[in-house]
């Protein structure tokens, strides 16, 4: 093999992994319920076949069937309580639904939108009532429902939806209506074949006064029959998750009893006096949205999964595969020994890392707020940010990820039979649904400029634009501030002033200020450029246009230096061993790259000298070098069953 | 809508673009035949949606069928000898064959194996017997032919084929055999059924010498049958492409003639001499390939056509889809409006308008090469290496752009009626099949490092860093000295030395010089780097591992220039007018996106100050401002047929 000898002339030494050791601790407390999903996994490692040999009605009722067995393992209902038949642990069912994800997308998908989307509004919308009459049914499999928010017109903007619930009081009746085609729901999973009941959202109307969007359990299916006054369309074929029936929904005045809204947050009385514990009715709206944050933690777990399975191939195989000669000794070279492939794989396995353990993060804040740990509001909200924010930089990661390890695995990376066909086109729409990435990190950021103001997930652009030019620019400067950060800074690294220039590249406290520093300097600089805006009598909406590249650029900072945080922590958390040097060099490379990355900025910000970040590429370029005898371990310790990679040529 | 006003303070005048005139000099003189196909594709539309309703046995027959009669209206037999019934016209038949990319890939893709890679083959690598034995059925689709090179276990380094032909003087036959699975013929489009005949790549051995790889015609089928002693297995189910018939083919001592060594290059007498004009057996292989360097030209301008089918319905859409409110009017704002979105769609724009244009001139390169107006080894040369480099670039531009599109399109994007899902999946091996990306681009940088070497093609990376380091790195480094660039730039620009920090960022001298500058320096870089490993005793192998992404990102940086000097080129050539102003707006927003992309680089390496880089990046922001009244011109004049895009709810 061309590579480094384990013993460099200057005394580096490579460590020796201990697998097993590096598995239980990327498992950690949830090993049990990834193991049960593993064994169920590889049970069901047929539908991976079934997935191109069914057609496609056979294939949704196939990964029907399969979401209901699974459901009888309990796998898929850990986060339910447990007197209604669930585990009663949201921390576990999240782990397990991650681990769901290195099998078929689809089955993952229904997964999703049965127990955590629908039977998510169930538990967290709904009050006793309505968890008596459907959880039991819902954790089983046995009812199948779908979560009818999303509307042709609206996906992103959903506090404008256009369907309609008005109440009847004469009656004690809604009546759901859909206000024309761009209101119809749309692309609404289980909504095509399955679901019985639908949970939908819609503009809620008392004694003629408008309430906000509400959600309402309306029966769309009665004996297998579509319902009077509801009409269904498929969504037909999509990219992929074929295996999950998408359609839309019309509404025409369908009545349900007064008993159907979801009444947690918001009820209407028999005689029609509508009673909210919260007043004003954007808030209410993203209160209710915020306890279905579920669904964003989730995905970004499942993507970070997916990606997985697609770079433990692509290692495998270049790990094994070679190409041209690379010395006269007639034999050719390994894959992995090229600079470029290093290059490519490499940073990519460091991020994955990065991004398993800043999901451990996410997940631990979650099941801390749901089972009222630490449930205050300031939790909930920077939960939400940061579960909004990591789901976009996680799902994005999946997609690029699969497509580099597909291309790593040239020709035989296109047979459908390797699993890059599927897990490409089943992903793709992982930076779309349960939030648009670019939306997300709007979000995050708007979090961010208003310091989690209470009303800020409400806030569209204009709002956020009045809010943060109504606040004095200085509160956030100040907060913000570089000096501040680089006295912060200055008691941490060596250097004073020049703490950027003399701190070693691999120490951690400097790759973290350095991320700090930017994130907070961005933050400074968008708050301004808004504030300046407004003040030159700028319309607002152009004003927001100019920066909105600005926005989106503090969200993703802020998220990656929480990733990179939690890397670290987890690093230093460790006993030392060789699996605590391996895992460091593994952190070093995901954040040099990272600042490799964006080296332009830190150049441009004063924070990067030209022959510093000369350095950062050579010193990435020797992490590739390190961590190439170590890239099959570090994937093998993810513990993918072998019959879920497939790729009998690839993998050997 | 949002935007800037026509006539802005700063005497900015909007152009307006005359559409049809843009799209005239977009087909160019190859109006004609591009005209034939989009007629083609439209009577043909329905494809489309075979492509999802048929099964996987009969959407293959359906692809066959339409290729077949494609092939009878003149389209894809443009590029053969008019005695045969071809078209007599290189060129039109690249021009064909772009434009086939509007439509499904299949269709594309099939039409390319049968009279690109099969009747190419037979074509140039053939003499006059193999004409009329075999050109005339297979320009109507009569004849099938598939294209037997790629291996299992060789797809890049294919001078290291398994298959083998042993010549038998006795019988005057080459006896063709399998030499284990990883020399089984793989990935080989027609072969899975339709295949009448293979062009077999296999080593030649004549009186037990080896003579490198040579072509033969070898019947796989008789009458529908596998012909005896050949096995084929079908590839199955791919990512994309599903159309395409793709399969692996065994030989077990098939016996063909010795007329079927396709000899142009090289024969074999029936007493068994091996006679060529080409004495170097990898320059005689090189020199066969470079004949079917039609095969990548095709690619690279299909790949550009694929890529505007996405960018034409995510323009549209954006152009009209609202979401959120941007100011108090109460109406949403428009997609397009966005800072955001331009930023993700507007300067993709750009970039598939400077890769159109740089089609052009690879295509007339060809032409003239091909039609003998400029035949000498330095010509095709450098056109094997400019289609290698367009090709890589082109075919990774249709996968970021596409994918972008699909984002920007929401849920809706996901659909399979919206087009990007086979958009997507069909054009991903783009970046594989016809050399992978990688290896091409080291094609061209050994082609620069080696001032193209009569051998460059053939040297492996060994090889290569050989010629480099026994070269004198003083001829490198003098030829492509930043002192001498200097000089050059200095008389075109003002500001003397400091010519980088004083010219208009939109002159188009000044973006060009920041190119050349970037490609030369890097030349002599990745050079000094070779031979400073060597003379250091490294193992070569090792050495080239090290370099491997400087040599590549050499590669990269000069077909970007390339491609720059096509689109100021054909900008400067236009009469004044709005349509010049419009390109120049688009030219500029390239180039300075080129650079912004890269300006870590430059910044690294002298030529932008920390403030030239902020100022870069402004004034993308700003070009995307002035672009974005103009999209939706820019893409109607690319002139795909509505039915093409289909998206019925997408572009309305």
């Amino acid at each position: 093999m061309v590579t480094e000898s384990a013993a460099s002339p200057n005394g580096y030494v490579q460590p020796d992994i201990d697998v097993q050791a590096l598995a239980a601790l990327l498992d950690g407390e949830y090993a049990e319920v990834r193991d049960l999903v593993r064994t169920n996994l590889t049970t069901y490692a047929g539908v991976l076949d079934e997935a191109e040999q069914l057609g496609f009605d056979e294939f949704r009722e196939r990964v029907r069937e399969l979401v209901v067995e699974m459901a009888a393992t309990g796998q898929t209902g850990m986060g339910f309580p447990k007197e209604y038949g669930g585990g009663g642990d949201i921390g576990a069912s999240i782990a397990a639904f991650e681990t769901l994800a290195f099998g078929d997308l689809s089955v993952l998908v229904k997964v999703g939108v049965q127990f955590g989307l629908f039977g998510g509004a169930i538990l967290h919308l709904g009050t006793k009532r309505h968890h008596e009459a459907y959880l039991p049914r819902l954790i089983t499999g046995e009812l199948m429902g779908c979560f009818a928010m999303t509307e042709t017109g609206h996906g992103s903007n959903v506090q404008a939806l256009g369907t309609v619930a008005r109440y009847d009081a004469d009656s004690q009746e809604f009546v759901i209506t859909t206000g024309g085609d761009q209101a119809r729901k749309d692309y609404i999973g289980n909504a095509a074949r399955h679901a019985e009941l639908a949970v939908v959202f819609a503009q809620l109307e008392v004694g003629g006064e408008h309430r906000g969007v509400h959600a309402f359990v309306v029966p769309v299916r009665v004996g297998g029959e579509v319902a009077p006054g509801v009409r269904i369309e498929d969504d037909g074929r999509k990219m992929g998750l074929n295996g999950v029936d998408n359609g839309r929904i019309w509404f025409d005045g369908v009545r349900v009893p007064r008993e159907a809204l979801l009444d947690k947050f918001a009820e209407v009385t028999p005689e029609g006096v509508y009673q909210s514990p919260i007043d004003n009715p954007g808030r209410r709206f993203f209160t209710m949205l915020g306890t279905l944050v579920q669904g964003r933690v989730s995905v970004a777990g499942g993507a970070v999964n997916a990606g997985k399975v697609a770079l433990a191939i692509a290692t495998k195989y270049a790990d094994r595969r070679r190409q041209f000669e690379a010395a006269s000794d007639g034999e050719e070279q390994v894959l992995l020994d090229y600079g470029m492939h290093q290059r490519r794989l490499l940073p990519l396995i460091a991020r994955t890392y990065a991004l398993h353990f800043a999901q451990d993060v996410l997940r631990t804040q979650l099941h801390e707020v749901f089972s009222g740990d630490r449930d205050d509001e300031q939790a909930r909200r920077e939960l939400e940010a940061r579960a909004a924010g990591t789901k976009a930089l996680s799902t994005w990661h999946a997609t690029r990820t699969i497509q580099e390890c597909r291309e790593a695995c040239g020709g035989a990376g296109y047979l459908a039979v390797n699993r890059f066909a599927a897990l490409k086109a089943d992903s793709d729409v992982f930076a779309t649904f349960e939030g648009d990435n670019h939306v997300l990190l709007q979000l995050v950021a708007k979090g961010l400029l208003t310091h989690y103001a209470s009303e800020f997930e409400s806030m569209d652009q204009l709002g956020m634009v009045r809010y943060v030019t109504n606040l004095a620019v200085e509160t956030v400067i100040e907060k913000t501030s570089a000096h501040k950060l680089l006295e912060r800074v200055r008691d941490l690294l060596p250097g004073g002033d020049e703490w950027d220039q003399e701190a070693g590249l691999l120490d951690s406290e400097y790759q973290l200020a350095m991320l700090r520093f930017r994130e907070e300097h961005m933050l400074a600089g968008a708050a301004r450029r808004l504030k300046r805006g407004i003040d030159q009598k700028v319309h607002p909406g152009v004003v927001f246009s100019r920066v909105q590249d600005h926005v989106i650029a503090v969200a993703h900072a802020h998220v990656e230096r929480l990733v990179l945080e939690a890397f670290v922590d987890k690093t230093r958390q460790l006993p030392d061993g060789d699996n605590k040097v391996a895992l460091g060099l593994l952190c070093d490379l995901f954040a040099l790259s990272t600042i490799e990355a964006d080296r332009a900025w830190f150049m441009e910000h004063g924070r990067l000298t030209l022959q510093r970040s000369k350095a950062i590429r050579r010193e990435v370029n020797d992490l590739c070098r390190k961590v190439r005898p170590l890239a099959a371990d570090f994937v093998d310790a993810w513990n993918i069953p072998p019959q879920l990679l497939r790729s009998p040529d690839l993998v050997g």
